[in-house]
Parts: C-alpha cells; sequence; structure tokens
C-alpha cells in the first residue's frame, strides 16, 4: 500500500484530495491529509477508508519528521517559502515531493542530493506554473520536431469570474488571493519583442494591453508579466525574437484599473496616517492635486476620464466616491484599496470561476510562416471543485499518480517541461475535461 | 590649546576647512585633517601652522581611537553611516562630535549617554539639514512670540548652476552626487495642505509642481519631497493645516524630466540584459511600444510632446536619440541614463554653482492673515569655494567654534532648531554674505 501525505488542506487542495481518493480506491494509497486544522482535513475528506485526516502543525518537528517517515511520496501545498524546509527532509528520508509553487532556488540546490537519494522533486505542478508549462513544451517540442523555427512566442492567463457568475461592470471579482490581485504588476515587466528587449514601468503597464479573443467567450487584454526574459532557458528557446507572458483580465478592466495605479492607490510601502478615519472619497481626494469642487469632477479632470464613459462606470459601482469609512488603522493605499474591492468584489455562494488561458506561436517551416493558437478554457463546478481548485489540484494529484505507479522514473528536481511528465499529464487532463482547443493561421 | 579632529576631506570639507584654520588663529585651535588620502588632507591644509594633515582609514581602530582621544571635538564629514560608529567612540572618550547629517535612530539612541558624558553630539549642522532648519525656526519662533497662529509653511531648496554659468536648456549641471538626483523623488511624497493629507505616487511627482519666484533670479519649479510630515514634530507645529518641504529646479526642467520618469528609465531595481551594447537611441526604443518608425517621432507620440517644444529641444541636446553607444555592463535603466547625463551635465572648470532656499509662511494674528518669504541665494566664488561647499562647511565650522567657545552649552543629541544654537548660527553667516531676505505679503 502507497502513502501518501498532502501537508495544506485549504481551498486549493479539494480537487487534489478527491482525486487522489479515487484512485487510492483503484491503486489501494493511504492519503494522509495533515492541516493545522483538524476539522478542515475531515471535512476534505469525509470518512473515506482510504483517507487518514490528522492534526499537524509543521513547526512541530518531530511529529513531522514522523510523517514523512512514514509517507512514500510528500504534497505540499503549504506556502511556498516553507517547501524547501520540507524538501530537505524529503532528501534526507528519501520520499518523493510534489509541489505547485516555482523551483526557488534553495529547491535548485538539492537536486544532486535528491539524485543519489532516487527521489523525484516536483515542482510547478500546478496551474500556472504547471499546465502553462506543460501545454507550451508540448507545442515547442511538436514544432521543432517538424523542422519549424519558433519566431514568437506569447502566452497569457487569467483566473476570472465565469460569464454566467460576471454580474459587475469590471467582469472581475476575486477568485484568487486578493493582496496580489490589488499588488499585481508591480516592477517593471520585461519581455523581448522582435529581437529587442522591452521594458514597461509599472505607471504605463495597464496602458499597454494586448487584445486577446477566446471564441466561446469573446474578448479580453492581456498585459505583460513581470519577467518574460527568463522563459527563453526554461522552454529552451533561447533565440527567439519575441517572448512574452502575460495575464489576462475581461476586456475594459484595465483602463479602469489603471485609475487606482495613476492615483497611487496601489502603493503598499507607506502607510497613511489616521487612515480609520477615512472615507472612500476622501482616500481618493487625497491623490488629487488641492482644489474646491467635487472629487469625482476633479479626479475626472486629473486624469482625463469621461464622465459618462466606461471607466467612471466602473470606479462608480465600486463606491469610490461615497462616504463609506473604510476603519483600517495603518492601512497602506493598497490595503485601503483591497478592503474596498473585497466589499464589492466578493464571490457569491453559487458564483462559478473561470481559468483562461491562451498560448500564441508563430514559427517559419521552410520559409513558410505559420501561426498557432492554442486556447484552454475551465470553469468551476460549485464553490469547492472552482476552476483554481481543479486546475491547481489536478495536476499534482496526476503528477503524484504517475511518481507512484513509475509512470514518472525521472529524479531530481524537476518540472512539467520534460515528454517523461507533459504526455501523460495533459493527456488524463483531457479526460477529466482540461483540453486544449488548438487553431492554425 | 583646542584640538578639532576633521575626518574626511573631500569636496564638501574645502571651506569648513578654511574657516576653521582662519578661527585657529584668534583661538590658537589644532585643526587635524584626517583622510584616508594624505594628499588630499595636505592640499586642503596647504601648510598652514594649525593645521596637522594626517592619514587615516577609519578601519583603522587603534589609530582612530588614539585621534578622537586626542581631539576636542570631532567633525566627521565621512558618509553618513559611518557616524554612529564614530558617534559612540566619542561619548565613550568624552568628546563633542559635529555632523551635518541627519539624525539617525542610532544617534538618537545616545542622547542619554551623551548627555552624561556632558558632550554634545551635533547633527544636521550644514545646508539641508541645517540652515534650512535654523532659518525656518527663527521665524516660527518669532512668528509664535508675536502671538500669530502659522497655517501653512513650504520649504523649498535646491542646489543648482548660478544663471551665468548655465549654458544649456535644461537650466542644470550635477553640482551634486548625479546617482541622488537621477533617482531623486523615488516614493511616494506625503505632505499636508489645508488639515488634509496628501500622497503623490512618484509617476506624478514631476506634473505636480509649484512654481517658485526669486525676485533676483526668475522663475523655479518645486516638487515636493517624500516626507514633510515628520517636519511637524521637528518644527513643533504639530497643528499647522499646510506643511509641504520640496526641491528646487528651474523653470521647465520638471516637464523635461518627467519623460524619463514616465518611460521608466529612472529604475534602479534591475539590469537590462547586453546593457553595454545598447545606443542611447536603443535604450530610448526599448521603452517605447514596439512600432515601426523614427524613435523621436514615437517617442512623442507615446507621451503626447510636442516636436517642436522645450521638452524636445532639451531631449535633443542630451542627445537622446543618437547612435552614441553608452558601454555601460549590467547597467540599471538608471545607470545608463546617468551615464548619458554625466557626459553632457558636467561641470566646466570656471562654472559657479548656486544654492537657492525660500520659506513661505502664512500666519494669523488676530485673525488677520499674514504671509512672510524668507529667500537665500548663495552662489559659488570658484570651483573649490562652491556655494554647496560653503552652505554645508560654514555652518559646521561655525558651530563648531561656538562649541568649543562655550557659546553653546548644550548637551546630548542636538539639532540647529534650537535658540541657542540658531541665533549666533545665522548671525555669522551672514557676516560670511549667507543671508535671507525676508519680505511680507
Amino acid at each position: 500500500m502507497k502513502k501518501i501525505l498532502i501537508l495544506g488542506a485549504g481551498r486549493s487542495s479539494s480537487s487534489l484530495i478527491e482525486y487522489l481518493l479515487e484512485e487510492a480506491k483503484k491503486h489501494d494509497y493511504e492519503v494522509t491529509v495533515a492541516d493545522t486544522l483538524l476539522e478542515s482535513a475531515e471535512q476534505k475528506t469525509k470518512k473515506n477508508p482510504y483517507a487518514r485526516p490528522i492534526l499537524l502543525d509543521i513547526t512541530d518537528e518531530v511529529k513531522t519528521h514522523a510523517e514523512i517517515q512514514r509517507a512514500d511520496l510528500v504534497i505540499s501545498m503549504l506556502p511556498a517559502f516553507l517547501h524547501p524546509a520540507i524538501a530537505k527532509q524529503c532528501v534526507k528520508l528519501k520520499k518523493h515531493m510534489v509541489t505547485a509553487s516555482y523551483v526557488s532556488q534553495e529547491m535548485k540546490d538539492l537536486n544532486e542530493e535528491a539524485k543519489k537519494a532516487r527521489i523525484i522533486l516536483m515542482n510547478e505542478a500546478g496551474l500556472d506554473p504547471g499546465i502553462d508549462h506543460a501545454s507550451a513544451m508540448k507545442i515547442i517540442h511538436q514544432i521543432k520536431a517538424k523542422g519549424g523555427k519558433l519566431t514568437a512566442f506569447k502566452s497569457f492567463t487569467g483566473g476570472l469570474i465565469a460569464p454566467e457568475s460576471d454580474d459587475n461592470p469590471w467582469g472581475y471579482k476575486f477568485t484568487w488571493n486578493p493582496r496580489n490581485v490589488v499588488l499585481a504588476g508591480q516592477g517593471a515587466a520585461r519581455y523581448i519583442e522582435n529581437g529587442k528587449y522591452a521594458f514597461i514601468p509599472y505607471h504605463k503597464l495597464f496602458t499597454r494591453t494586448e487584445k486577446i479573443r477566446f471564441d466561446e467567450l469573446g474578448d479580453f487584454e492581456g498585459y505583460a508579466n513581470r519577467d518574460s526574459l527568463s522563459y527563453r532557458s526554461v522552454y529552451e528557446i533561447e533565440d527567439i525574437p519575441t517572448l512574452l507572458r502575460g495575464t489576462l483580465r475581461k476586456a475594459g478592466y484595465c483602463e479602469a484599473w489603471n485609475v487606482f495605479v495613476q492615483l497611487g492607490m496601489t502603493d503598499d510601502t507607506y502607510t497613511i496616517p489616521e487612515s480609520e478615519k477615512l472615507t472612500v472619497k476622501e482616500l481618493v481626494e487625497s491623490f488629487l492635486p488641492h482644489a474646491e469642487g467635487d472629487v469625482k469632477n476633479r479626479l475626472a479632470g486629473y486624469l482625463g476620464i469621461h464622465l459618462e464613459g466606461e471607466i467612471m462606470e466602473k470606479l462608480e459601482w465600486l463606491g469610490l466616491f461615497d462616504d463609506t469609512k473604510l476603519n483600517v488603522k495603518n492601512a497602506s493605499p493598497a490595503l485601503l484599496l483591497q478592503t474596498l474591492l473585497e466589499s464589492k468584489w466578493s464571490l457569491k455562494v453559487n458564483d462559478i470561476d473561470m481559468i483562461v488561458m491562451q498560448h500564441q506561436f508563430e514559427y517559419d517551416i521552410n520559409g513558410t510562416p505559420h501561426k498557432l493558437l492554442s486556447s484552454l478554457i475551465v470553469k468551476g463546478d460549485d464553490n469547492i471543485h472552482t476552476a483554481m481548485a481543479k486546475t491547481v489540484g489536478l495536476p499534482v494529484g496526476i503528477i503524484t499518480k504517475l511518481i507512484l505507479e513509475d509512470k514518472i522514473k525521472l529524479k531530481g528536481v524537476q518540472t512539467p517541461t520534460v515528454e517523461e511528465i507533459y504526455e501523460p499529464l495533459l493527456k488524463e487532463l483531457e479526460t477529466l475535461g482540461i483540453r486544449f482547443k488548438e487553431k492554425e493561421g
């Protein structure tokens, strides 16, 4: 009987745990679900006979050590900064490990030891990073196999609200960490276009978007992620003239979000004195040049926004000119904005989320240019089996099974950029409804 | 015979050393000038009989200790981060200390010990901070003594080129640390206006300037410094409705500088790959949206700049669209910009610098509003006795003398915000040509 230890039974673990309990029936796994709240672990495992919910605080080193010792494979759904400590124990105790987080330098440094211990330290096994790498590499390898030369690769991902639950003018609700959404894009974006490096400072980022179309869903817009350049080596396309990774929002979102950026309301580097006393309108006013008159009119004049346009409609819908107090002490502008947004952009019980991803390839074969679009749309089933939980949890679960069933024999620090991993992963994801649609031209 | 130890014989020490050697004749001082380059110390002291130039590396703890032990008062003209270590030794050895730098928390923490040792740790004894505090506090105390209530205080300072040496369209050359000029203003500016907190993000800072007039010199513009709010307690004006400190540039500078801010060229947080290969024009292009066509036209279109206007004239004068290589490896955008500017904005041998400062007060007496302007203009005598060297060095020298002559009896950590210091300081500065002009209304 193979034993799996899952650390962390948070929201994003639900689909992962269900998948592995289903597989446990077929392969006779024991699935230990460990959380600092026993109730959480019990709720997620529903008295399943293959499940073993336990209380575990990973600062309890003795118990953590004993649980890792007991397992064949450890899945860490904990915050990424905790992974290296777990990975070190896995190497020492010769246990496989799977995470959905980016490979850190500390993780990379364990590569040789992990190989010696004959174990795999599998990272980036979720959605982004995860499914993005797998699906991109599969096509990159196919193009190369046909003798094609890649000239451009752009890839965009977004965690959004499904159209059926989209009932506000922003086309957005928080389906993911609100703080990360407020701070998204800070620091300069760096990419390469037509062989030239390109840089976008944060205050220009949301004005320099690309229109991205999904046939089934309509228009979205993508803004550049901070670091696209390092993916030249990740995807083994060092000489590609154009490479950009970006984030998707519903069309119209970025020009309205840019208002907060221009005002300075996404700044998290200082606290506002007496922030608990401010109303939303006063907060906005503190970023405007001093003048008499209506705050809405002054904002419109300062940033050149039409009073009756779509941007202003979005801002008014948020209550940006209301006398509501935000009531947060020692808050940064970003935290006050987050507080406002959380009161407006929270999911309702029956809301359905959605993941959208699109890869755009351009390549030449024998001098003939080709284009290929590969698009993924995944909607949540309900508020437990969200699109986010499925697209992060299912690849982690599938890869875990592939390792335990010896279908993935690789050792050391790995990501799903290699055929031995992406091929069976993408195949099984398709059977679970996570399927890319390709389109030429 | 009183013994003074000056640590650091850099450019800003010249006027200080000359002043103290002049006073040495009258008061019989020994002035030890210590530098890591003996030649520097010797050049600055010109075989003056009261001078003792020495070689001293302050990492040599034994020798440094011996020199502090030998002195009655230590002046540190070293970089500010080195002051606390020197101050601790001064406290231990019961020696007075004077610096022109802001009081750090580490320095503050020595207050009680310094009082016990019966010594003064005198800080902020230069221009800004220094003369600004002294001159502002004198007027604030005068207004309070008349029963006035301060309603607004704005204060602006600039280190600039004198009109007679101003031969470029920017009205600017580097008279001070170029790196600090390139990075100036980063981080949000925070102040208070009409009783309301106000915040300006960096990317709006150079568009939100105030016009500042000096009768003798014409128009300047001031942009807000990062922190004005803390001066409410420094100046004991906690309830003032309007308080702003800012930096002065020649009129027209800020709208042109804003081009670099908008492009992202002042960013020092990342390095540009293969930066040594870039020409100036290619550097500019890397911040523009991808398109065909002339870089100058694209820049003008992107930022809405007139092709024949004053902003473009300034940019062209800098050679911003030239094919000149910058030749700096692993450079940030800010470092590349600095490299370009240093090739254009360097002082010529006979260039004269200039310090401008203006305090603007508004106050009520018995319900009647009053206004008061207090302005300072100091020009350099030559390229040694620069305005910067005089306005930083002379107050340090004067305060040093006042301490040694027991005219300043205060102990502990001090700044020139108290009458016992600012009164004799401003009086002697006037005799040396550093004199504020006041104007009512």
